[in-house]
């Protein structure tokens, strides 16, 4: 498709098509899609895009993304700072907020170290993750990784810049996920979940 | 997902996820797509929608759409004019243009008679159409819809207001697809295909 009819419809598909997951004919439905609301609707999307990435912040301490200096979650005195959850992006914090389980800080890495993306330790925030725990009471910190090679060559980093500190370093625990049938389980998960298994009372 | 750390990206995911075929969770992709790039890659994105939605006209012959008051196709006067090829919306016309094998000019209805949608003859561009062929030395109307019930009532409730202008009517053909096998094409198709023979000397 070459023929927009419209410089101005072929600069927004032009525009649009460099989202992620979205290619030409996408963008153009989203484009005449905007064409047929009402002017406000697109007002609103164009100026919340603009001001989303013009007005954002990154919290100091976690780099979460944040409308201020320091992050809400950062910020909160009810939060238990001796405890930091190290994530490899702000999903993830997303994700095991709606958990209700975790009630101390977490540390986003901005990514995990992948050689074959060109991803090094220093592209990360792991610097900042040493000082934290260096500089604060921390007593524990908790690996949320994904369970990938890069996952775990991550993971190993960390534990060997934080190991002199003498804090608690833990994962989070690998099993068979909740609802899951024994017999579709993978071996090495189902394997893990053997070699780790819990008193049954821990888990009442 | 309810927790965005932050009001700026909560806002961008909820303009983001009134777009069709965008959820809330790629919109939030999205959005922390936009967090990663660059500054400029937000703000080109954010004033090519606002500038579009704005600025864009609408053809007062055809309603296609326009950066002007009358659009490319009927401002050429290579064009022949007394043909006009009648489509529900713009992509149509993208696609007739793009296959190279029509001159005249177009006219698009901006959907098609639907009750089920409470979409009526009065919503639809129809009576500007009746004017055109009027009021212009048009001497062929070829409607080129979807086959649907949808589709198929409004070629006939077009067919009627036209009829006593005394103009060539017709629709495209339809017929097995090229590259398709008969083997797999469905009845009505193949039926159609049948009855609609042609000689074979006109396809040379």
């Amino acid at each position: 498709m070459n023929h927009y009819s419209s410089n101005l419809v072929e600069n927004a598909v032009n525009e649009l098509s460099r989202l992620p997951g979205i290619g030409r004919k996408t963008a153009l439905r989203l484009a005449l899609h905007l064409l047929k609301k009402d002017i406000s609707v697109s007002d609103a999307l164009g100026s919340a895009i603009v001001k989303m990435r013009n007005d954002i912040k990154f919290c100091k301490h976690c780099h979460n993304i944040s409308d201020s200096e320091v992050c809400e979650i950062c910020a909160n005195p009810k939060r238990n700072g001796e405890i930091i959850c190290v994530v490899e992006d702000i999903r993830d914090v997303m994700a095991i907020e709606n958990t209700g389980q975790f009630n101390g800080l977490y540390h986003i890495l901005g990514g995990i170290i992948s050689p074959m993306d060109g991803i090094g330790p220093t592209d990360l925030h792991i610097e900042s993750l040493v000082q934290r725990v260096e500089t604060n009471r921390v007593k524990e910190v908790i690996m949320a990784l994904s369970t990938t090679i890069e996952g775990d060559t991550t993971i190993f980093y960390v534990f060997k810049k934080l190991k002199k500190s003498g804090i608690n370093f833990t994962t989070i625990a690998r099993g068979i996920s909740v609802g899951d049938e024994i017999e579709y389980a993978d071996e090495v998960t189902l394997g893990r979940s053997i070699v780790n298994r819990l008193p049954y009372e821990s888990s009442l």
